[in-house]
């Protein structure tokens, strides 16, 4: 358990594997600097060989999910660099564009971690806020929580996932462009209603158990079949329909190899309980 | 007529051009076997080249619409075979794969018909199920219906078009991802919030109504207005705006030789009924 | 401004950069003949390169928003060319694609303008109607509007951008195939519920206001931001998900240079409104 | 053995597994009507699925390699449909599209076989000619040899693959397209120098040598590694390398599972001849 | 006639179709500045449209192809404007974006007329002369002239064409790496080697009398089967094989609608020379 | 530069700018273990950001470039996990997927490493050498080397980037397909006349001679310049002609900004050598 040691991050996996991830910087609302990114971009790499992780539920500590991006260190950090006036704008542009991937590159991992990942909001949800929760398997919000695409406000356009993710998890175009040009705030009643959320609790407390409870009932799947029904969707998304069952059919080539699913079809037809080991 | 003789399916075609499909298997709760995602695929295809079909119903018989795949057969039928331990890995993977690829060819040749499909589920649709509906057109529930991605539960990830049309014909992601890893029960309410059936019926008499009068009135537009739409609505899901709109003027520059659409613009000047020879 | 001055169109840009576009032929119900639709296409095209214009207000004058294509010219203009039995049916459709492609590329002008476009929808949609509110950003409707996908009752499938970018906007496919085989009117209530407008106001007057306020919203904001958000929300469409982040990453090093960050940040930092210069 | 029996084809299996195929329609010059293609397409779709059968030599009786399409079966046959002046183009064209895609994948079964296929040609090479050998794997050519992409000069566009396969193979896309627009005659030796056949052979017999040593080679191999490697070629040819280093690593995930590898390295470190059995 | 009248460039139209185009700026060595690639694209944008021209013969006049870019423009012409250090490089850079597109387009208008372009390159051939002539259909060479990709020799990468076209048409990818980076001299000969010219020529006249040849004899081809090579080729190239053969269906299911098959294939059954009108 | 210690590899930058990337394990014939996989990915990344270098070298000492894979590890070693009988195949296919992933990796880093590398073949370079080769820039040979695609000999498909990149680079494929599925031996002759080598040359010495000097000239460039061709390049190779292009304008409006382009023009135009400071 020593490798999911973090300043920003509180970790733990419960013997069923459910890993929880708290994000934690109360001292500045979660504001993401790049140590919070980097973190994460850690975090959800080692989940993805780490058999004892079969899902994962998401959340962060205090009032807020988070203000988004620490506007402190985005003065005067990374992000700052290309209007140095000092240097040759495509020099340091070269250097800018690889911090950039590797920004998108850990928020990405917890995408490709290949556990589902079942993310709770309360409070707001600012910026790279979004960016992250669009990254995320299943959405959950309590009734205080708030969303706004936040970037628009600092003069760029989100740039670590929000535009290429929001508009394929949602499906309506016209909200979607809209909260991305005006940045306006979003109630959970509304992300509700245009399905960015899958449902809105009282307390955040009830938030979270709702969000252990699905969890708990993947943790409890074939994490073959978990696995491989996320890194499918994924992949899916991504590519044509036929590309898409041409891949799977590949896939599930290996996949039905498993003892998982002569286990999983006795019980089924036995009406008991299945016990898949882990990954 | 009598190239529709199945066993597990009834089809009948009405004379104005609409095709009523229904499963039929209820010694087994509509459960898929072999036979029966055969007869589908056979079924369809000569859908496709089959003039007097212009649009088609599909139904099940009995009190669900299916119990998803037949279990008793995938223990000891092809599905089973990668898990023979006498058999080289690879060798038999190279016909398996073969295998699964045969079982979505027959799936997909509801989509890849060019008629419109209209479906209709009642009772609960389960595991293969819903990778079928989700590759018809329009899909209409009962009340009582309901749906389960159950794949999971038999130890594997979907694998015949549930993980790639699914998140394509509903859009909230979160809800997808979250029936699809958890298997859970949706009630045909939830479904129709979620936009995955267009329209909920109290029984099943008022729904295959509902479901008969849209493949009329479709049946009686122009048939090359109609196969076209379907099959450019087929492309441009799975290409760039850019590539949908090329292909699609090459498509219409054919389309627009047909007499059809002289007949209906005269008919619609004239506000009198018009009438389209077959395909 | 005597740039803008149109036959079908009328064009006013507001100091703070709204562009309205007010699509005006009541003599014909807004019907799109050749010259309407070239019309758009230069404006938009010319809207790309302005920067005097930030954000785009379209609507139309009169009962209805667009009784659609205009029969009359289709009888006998270009869109009837190929049903001419005298010409090589090859020979004539060679030309004729690339009219097909010349429309779709006037109203796909919309889209490519970078220009965030809010339109308001009073009374019918009919046909090309759709195509076009396909392609602008956001969609506000009145509550008398309604909307028909009409061109299978006109023979032929929809050419000019509503198969390819319909089912990508309202995330309801089980909707989208049945007005687009049935060609059925779909009331803004129904719009609302599906996800086709974003808002539903009483009156013509609530609807332009509505609109106009987005309008403004955005073109407050750093033109910078807004053009990237626009362009990058369409790249991202058309690509993977990782496709997109890199194409966002190379984009954003480049526009990371802009002094609009700097202005922005410190100006939210301070709580005070930021001004930004033009494009 | 009974079920390769074809009128066009002769075909015979060596004990090693290579496959002879030779096409003999000796009365018309080996011209291409559509019992030759048929019985093609129906050859190489069994040769998939045979374990029998590791590797292929395709040739041509006669004194040339086929003479292109059956121009008398071209003026009457389907070929012919679309300029019968008593249909609607859009309703035929709706099923000559059908037809050509028949065609097309009649020859492509020789590229998806998965089993390696040398062509030897000698004398003339015309028209389906081309597009025939393009789609096999190695060609071989005698000094009499000669090659005509001929479809122009029958009025039409090549559209059985040699506008999609010819350039991918040969790396000189100025000789490609001069010799797609002229017709004009190529004799092996120019042949050779563009890439387009790997050998040029002073006879029939030593070309037909030259390409059983090849086949035999192949068929001594591990079918697993060599259906494989075929296999990745044609999907690594239409993807980019990212994506088909992708497929590949999932396709050998499970491919390395064969017992063929041990075998291969043992014998290779012991300096023996190995021994795989069938797929 | 009077809408092929240039400033830099020399339009004739022989009455067998065979257009002419001389780029003339001797007093420059046909160096490119803005208005020759202007006319370049303005001039094959009217060929794809007119049907008096069925093929082109591209040449250029002097001593040399074209010194490449007019680098006296290019200190302070378009070109130089990102370098200005007064503007926000997020501004400028949007609309310089645009101006690279625009130069692309007019170059890519050689690829896109459909008509078949034979180019002959003596003298020198340097930078923009790349991009041009990658874009043509065949490359005919005198035995004095020479390559080079210039543009790293100016402090730039080739932006034009070069990169993306230039491994595309010559399939030695180690050559075509050497020669972009290092910017050095090629001759004909080895020109010739690695397939950029399908000829090397002792004179210009010689040369300029073989590409006339391919052109003239090109043109008496059916325009319909010339025209759909040239169309399907381009396609072919971008896309898979599969999805090429597809879209090829699709266009041979309107081409083959044409009066010049049966003439083509009557004429070749009577070996007699067959005539076919303009486009 | 302590960064550069590795067991398996000899590093060194020249102050121009040209890092020498030697292979080395006598002990075993350069055979590939993981070690020097690993190693090979971690020197090339470092590359990519170091701005000291600006074009590699690289090649192996002894009398062989490689033997291939290291057989011994792949007995016992991770190459051999999923032939371990005691384990559920698909649970070891999960990582051992991940495994051919960063084996793939390592070997890309070649090409992703942005600079130019010429690498330089002695003795035989087998397996994995030509997944290796494949990958880097120019390739120069040894009269005595020799070249095997030996994979299938072991039992197995190429899967590190042969079967991607080989198709790619060498513009004849019936030649790629022969030796991919005949493991035979290439001298350097065949090499040269097939375009998989650049340049044949006596001896070692001269050979190195000839990649040093190429990879002088290449540093002497702007290396913006350099790195942008060489990524341009690697993406219009997986992309669309179009798409390429649109990249390209994209990359060179951020580069177009450099001083160097002003530096190199005014260097061309006085006819004197210019310096361009690192990037």
């Amino acid at each position: 358990m020593s490798s999911y040691k973090f300043e920003c991050l509180n970790v733990s996996i419960s013997p069923s594997g459910v890993a929880h991830v708290e994000i934690s910087r109360p001292e500045a609302l979660n504001a993401f600097n790049t140590q919070t990114w980097t973190e994460i971009g850690q975090c959800f790499t080692r989940f993805k060989v780490d058999g004892d992780v079969r899902s994962v539920v998401l959340s962060a500590s205090g009032r807020m999910f988070t203000a988004g991006l620490d506007l402190k260190e985005a003065m005067t950090g990374p992000l700052s660099k290309p209007r140095d006036p000092d240097a040759d704008v495509a020099r340091k542009g070269y250097y800018h564009r690889l911090f950039i991937l590797d920004f998108q590159s850990a928020i990405s991992a917890v995408e490709s971690c290949d556990k589902p990942v079942v993310v709770v909001v309360q409070g707001g949800c600012l910026g790279i806020g979004i960016d992250l929760i669009s990254a995320c398997d299943v959405r959950i919000a309590t009734e205080d929580a708030y969303f706004m695409v936040k970037e628009v406000d600092i003069g760029m356009a989100a740039d670590i996932g929000t535009l290429q993710r929001l508009p394929k998890i949602v499906g309506n175009d016209s909200w979607v462009r809209e909260v991305c040009y005006t940045a306006r705030k979003v109630t959970s009643k509304e992300a509700h209603f245009v399905g960015l959320v899958s449902n809105v609790h009282a307390t955040t407390a009830e938030a979270m158990k709702a969000a252990s409870d699905i969890a708990e009932t993947i943790a409890a799947k074939s994490p073959v079949a978990i696995v491989s029904t996320k890194h499918l969707l994924n992949y899916s998304r991504d590519h044509s329909v036929r590309e898409g069952l041409e891949y799977t059919a590949l896939w599930n080539t290996l996949a039905h190899n498993s003892h998982d699913m002569a286990t999983a079809i006795v019980s089924s037809l036995k009406r008991q309980p299945a016990h898949f080991p882990k990954l």
